[in-house]
């Protein structure tokens, strides 16, 4: 197991997520170390929710799971970069196909990517 | 000012940092409310440094300056993405173009990209 310094920040890296054909960075999110464990294992990104506070396999609820092609380490043993197939082609739970769907120009947000999906009817209360 | 939330982490948010043209992931690292001012503010990407505890402008030391050409915000408003003009195309400290150039792959590390500089000719102590 490729060892990863988790020490440094409590428990918690970032693993950034990007489409592994167009590189569009889709999301980041957290893995403690169970996470990074289970992303191996299976192949379907696993990450920590600090919200929920548990272990969140991505798209378990949505169906948007993001399998994984390639997986890789920065130099400081403390972030993680996967290259994903995002399965439905929506990463964001508002619906956008990443969530860094707004950008920022000189003092204002411009959200400046379409909605691929509705989440009030995915995410079902 | 556009708002983040910077409460969230005790005062530190990610960013993300890829090229702006190849969209090549260069590194991750961390921006305070300060920071973040500065780097919107200069148009140079401006960090904090965790280990020497600091604003960091990225290149102050060895010349390799970040001009930013896009900033995004993620759904959340706690993770950050710019787009930069990556000056001298060498974002790592370890001389490499990304910092993530280390795969893993079925528990090995397998570095597969090349060095541009040697660090020790720029980071002279």
């Amino acid at each position: 197991m490729v060892k990863l310094d988790f020490e440094k920040t409590g428990g918690l890296l970032p693993a950034i997520v990007i489409d592994h054909e167009s590189r569009e960075v889709l999301m980041l999110a957290y893995m403690n170390q169970a996470a990074w464990e289970n992303t191996l294992k299976t192949g379907k990104a696993t990450f920590y929710s600090r919200s929920r506070d548990k272990l969140w396999i991505k798209g378990e609820t949505s169906g948007h799971t993001q399998l994984v092609r390639e997986v890789r380490i920065d130099c400081d043993r403390d972030t993680i970069l996967l290259k994903v197939e995002q399965t439905g082609g929506a990463a964001c739970h508002k619906g956008y196909g990443s969530c860094f769907h707004t950008r920022v120009e000189n003092g204002s947000e411009i959200i400046d990517k379409e909605k691929l999906f509705n989440p009030e009817e995915v995410y079902q209360k």
